[in-house]
C-alpha cells in the first residue's frame, strides 16, 4: 500500500525519527515521507517509531491508500533538493 | 476532492499561511491539514498561498484523492487537541 507519513516530533528526537523514516520511505519535505510499504513493513515502522516517540508530546500521522494512482501530488514552491536528501 | 496539505514555511510567514489554510481545511497536525475542496476552492487556496510564500524557501505539498474513502488515516501518539484547534 502507498503511504504518506508526517511527523511532529520534538527537536531532540527528530534525528532518530528522520533516520528511521528514511529507512522505509522517501523523504519529500521537512517532516513528510512517502512510499510503498507492505502491511508488515508498516507495522515494523510504527513499532520502531513508538520506541523513539514520547506519546504525550509527539505525533505521527499516516495516510494509507491501496494504490498510488489514487493519489495525485502537487508541489508548490521549493522542491526538496537532492543535497537535502543525501544528508 | 479530498485534500491533504502539508507546508514547510519559514517562521515569519507561518501565521499567515496557517490562517489561510484554516479557512479552507481542517488543521490536524502542526503543519498538516485535510478536507474536501472543489477544484475552484483548491485553485483559490493555491493562488492565495503563492502570495504569502517565498518560492525559493517555502514549500507546499498537496495530495489529492477523488474520494476520501480511498484514504485511511492513522494517528500515532498525541492527537491534536481541541484547544490547539481553537487558537
Amino acid at each position: 500500500m502507498y503511504i504518506i507519513l508526517v511527523y511532529d516530533i520534538e527537536e531532540k528526537r527528530v534525528s532518530k525519527m528522520l533516520k528511521l523514516c528514511r529507512r522505509y520511505l522517501h523523504w519529500i519535505q521537512n517532516s513528510v515521507f512517502e512510499g510503498e510499504l507492505s502491511p508488515v513493513q508498516l507495522k515494523e515502522l510504527i513499532f520502531e517509531a513508538e520506541l523513539i516517540m514520547d506519546a504525550r508530546k509527539d505525533s505521527l500521522i499516516i495516510f494509507k491508500t491501496r494504490q498510488e494512482k489514487w493519489l495525485e501530488k502537487q508541489v508548490i514552491g521549493k522542491e526538496k533538493n537532492e543535497i537535502d536528501n543525501v544528508l
